[in-house]
C-alpha cells in the first residue's frame, strides 16, 4: 500500500465518518414536524423493527419499498388538483392559437372565467381540457411547459408556489425512510410526465421512482432527430385497481409501506397489506380546516370513505393532520 | 460525543475505508474479461470523462442512466430466445391439464416434438404458445413457474443453466458502471415478469430497473386476498420504437449510455444519441461461431442489419465478440 493510496484511504474514512455522524444526528430528531403521538410512534417502531438485523421482522434493504400517493398525501389537492390548475392556465395561454375555442365548450366557459360552467360537462369536459394541454407536443416541449408553470404559478389561497404546498411531515418521513435504506416511490393518479418535473427537487424522488397516469406516446424522427410525441389517448390510469397493477409493472416488488389519503389508494393499501412479514399502511386524514382543509367522506376531491372504513377495521394507521402534525407546511411560522 | 458514539464512529470509518479500498481495487482491473482493444478503451475513456468533476463532460450521478437490451446483449439468444424455451417447456408440463391440445395447433405439433411444425404458424402460433403459458394465472404463480424452470432447465448446446449463458464481459461492464455511480437498467423485448425473477441475482439489476414487454393485468380480491391475474392480452411490446417510449415511461430520463445487439435496439440507440453532452452507444456484434454464435444481417433471431449500418455511419462502438472479449462465458476455461 503506497503513501498516496493510504492518504486517500484516510480521507475517505474521514468523509465516511462524517456521513455516519450526520445520519446519527438525523435519526436523533427523526420526524421533527410530527407531534409525539401514536402515529409517529407507529412509524418509528415499524422502521426500527424492519431495519434491525437479526430481528424476526428484518427486511433486507433491497426489499424496503415504500410507495406514496401524491395529491393529498404528499402535497395539497384543494381547491382543485394542481395539475388541473396547470391545465386551466395552459388553456388560457394557448387560447390565442385556438380562436375556435371561443365558441367551443368547455373552452368557451373557461376563457370567460366560468370554471363551474366549463366543468359542468363532467369527465368528457375534463378529458378535453387535459388532452388540449397535455398532447400534440413532444415530451420535451411538455416538460418545458410544466417547468415554466411550476416556477411561476401561485396557489389561489396561500399565494405560495405549488411546490411549497407540500406537507413537511411527509418530507420528514421520506427523508427518514431513505436514511433507513428504503427506496421511496410515488404511485399517483397524477400524470407521470407532470410529476417528474419537480419530484426530484421537491421530494428527493428521482423520475425513475415516479409512477403515474400516462398518455400514449409516438416515436418519430423529425429531420433525423428522434422525438416522442404525446398523443391525445390515455395509456394508463394509475388509480384504484390501477395502482397495484402499476406497482407490479413499474416496480415489480410489493411495498412494505404505503401511504395514501383517498379511496383511490385503497387497492394499493390492500396490496401492501397482503404481503408477508411486517407491513405499514398509512392514511392521511384531512382534519385541519385551519392550517389546511378538512374533508373526507363527501368530498368530490380526494374522497376518503371506503378506505377510512377499511383502515379502521384493519388497524391501519390513520394520520390525523390536526393532532399528529406539528406543522403542515414549511412556510408556517412554527 | 460519548465513548460508545466514538467507538461506533471509528467502526463505521473502518468499514467505509474497506469499502473504499475494494472500489479502488476494482477500478484497477476494470473490465477484466475484455481484451485491451479499442472497444474497452472507448468505454473506459467515456466513463472517466463523465465522472470527472470539473470536466466539460461531467454528468451528475443522478443522470448516469445506462440501458441494456437483454437477449443477445447480456445473455445469449440462440438457438432460440430463452423465454421461448421456457414457454415450450411449460406447454409440455401443462399438457396433461389440456387434453384438447393433442388435436390443436400449434400445441399438437409441439407435443409431438415437431418444433418447426409448431412454429410454422408464425406469429399467431407463437402468440398462442406465449399466452397459454404466460396468462390465466396470478403474478405470484407465474413467478414460481419461472423460478422453478430457471433453477433446473439446461441450455440445449452447452447443457448449462440458462443463467450461466450470460456474457462475462457485460457483467464486468455493469459492475464497472455501477462502481462509477451509474444506474443500470434492462430495456428488453423480453417479458418483464420473466426477467425480474433472475435479474437481481444474475445481473445485480433490481426488479424496479427492469423494463420489458408486458401483458395486461387484472386486480382481483379472492376470498378477501388481493391478487393480480395475468390476462391473455398484450399490454406493451418493448421493442424498436417501443424502447424509447418505455424508457420515457419507466425511467423518465434519457440514458447517456446504451447497449444493444439487434435492429430492435436501433431506436433506443438513436434516442440515447440524440441527447446533449457525452453519449455512448454500443452494439454487441455476434462474430464468434466458436465460443458463441456468429450471426447478423440475415438471422431471424437478433437480426443486426440497419443498426449495424447506422452504428458504422455514426461512429457508435461495435463490439466484436471474437476480438474484443477475452472470454464470453464465465464457465470457459480461461
Amino acid at each position: 500500500m503506497n503513501a498516496i493510496y493510504k492518504q486517500n484511504l484516510m480521507a475517505a474514512a474521514l468523509l465516511c465518518a462524517l456521513a455516519f455522524a450526520t445520519t446519527i444526528a438525523r435519526a436523533a430528531d427523526a420526524l421533527p414536524s410530527w407531534n409525539d403521538t401514536a402515529s409517529k410512534k407507529s412509524i418509528v417502531a415499524f422502521v426500527e423493527k424492519v431495519t434491525k438485523e437479526g430481528s424476526p421482522d428484518f427486511v433486507p434493504p433491497a426489499e424496503r419499498v415504500a410507495t406514496f400517493d401524491n395529491d393529498g398525501t404528499l402535497w395539497a389537492e384543494q381547491p382543485m388538483y394542481f395539475q388541473l390548475a396547470f391545465a386551466l392556465d395552459r388553456v388560457k395561454a394557448l387560447a390565442p392559437q385556438h380562436p375556435e375555442w371561443k365558441e367551443k365548450e368547455p373552452f368557451a366557459s373557461l376563457l370567460k372565467g366560468d370554471l363551474k360552467g366549463a366543468l359542468a360537462g363532467g369527465e368528457p369536459a375534463i378529458f378535453q381540457i387535459v388532452m388540449a394541454t397535455h398532447a400534440g407536443m413532444t415530451t420535451d416541449e411538455f416538460e418545458k411547459n410544466v417547468r415554466d408553470w411550476i416556477a411561476t404559478a401561485k396557489h389561489p389561497k396561500t399565494k405560495r408556489p405549488y411546490t411549497e404546498m407540500v406537507y413537511q411531515p411527509m418530507l420528514d418521513l421520506l427523508t427518514y425512510l431513505r436514511a433507513n435504506g428504503f427506496k421511496t416511490f410515488i404511485v399517483s393518479g397524477g400524470g407521470v410526465d407532470f410529476m417528474r418535473v419537480f419530484s426530484e427537487k421537491v421530494y428527493g424522488i428521482p423520475p425513475e421512482q415516479v409512477v403515474g397516469s400516462s398518455g400514449k406516446l409516438k416515436f418519430e424522427l423529425r429531420d433525423g432527430k428522434p422525438v416522442l410525441v404525446k398523443l391525445p389517448e390515455i395509456d394508463f390510469i394509475d388509480d384504484k385497481e390501477g395502482k397495484p397493477v402499476a406497482i407490479n409493472k413499474f416496480i415489480g416488488r410489493r411495498p412494505i409501506l404505503a401511504f395514501g389519503n383517498s379511496d383511490g389508494d385503497l387497492q394499493m393499501l390492500q396490496w401492501t397489506a397482503a404481503g408477508s412479514g411486517a407491513r405499514y399502511m398509512g392514511v392521511v386524514h384531512h382534519t385541519d380546516a385551519e392550517r389546511e382543509w378538512a374533508y373526507d367522506r363527501k368530498s368530490s376531491i380526494g374522497r376518503l370513505d371506503k378506505a377510512l372504513d377499511e383502515a379502521q377495521a384493519k388497524g391501519w394507521i390513520v394520520v390525523d393532520m390536526k393532532k399528529d402534525w406539528k406543522r403542515v407546511f414549511a412556510f408556517e411560522n412554527k
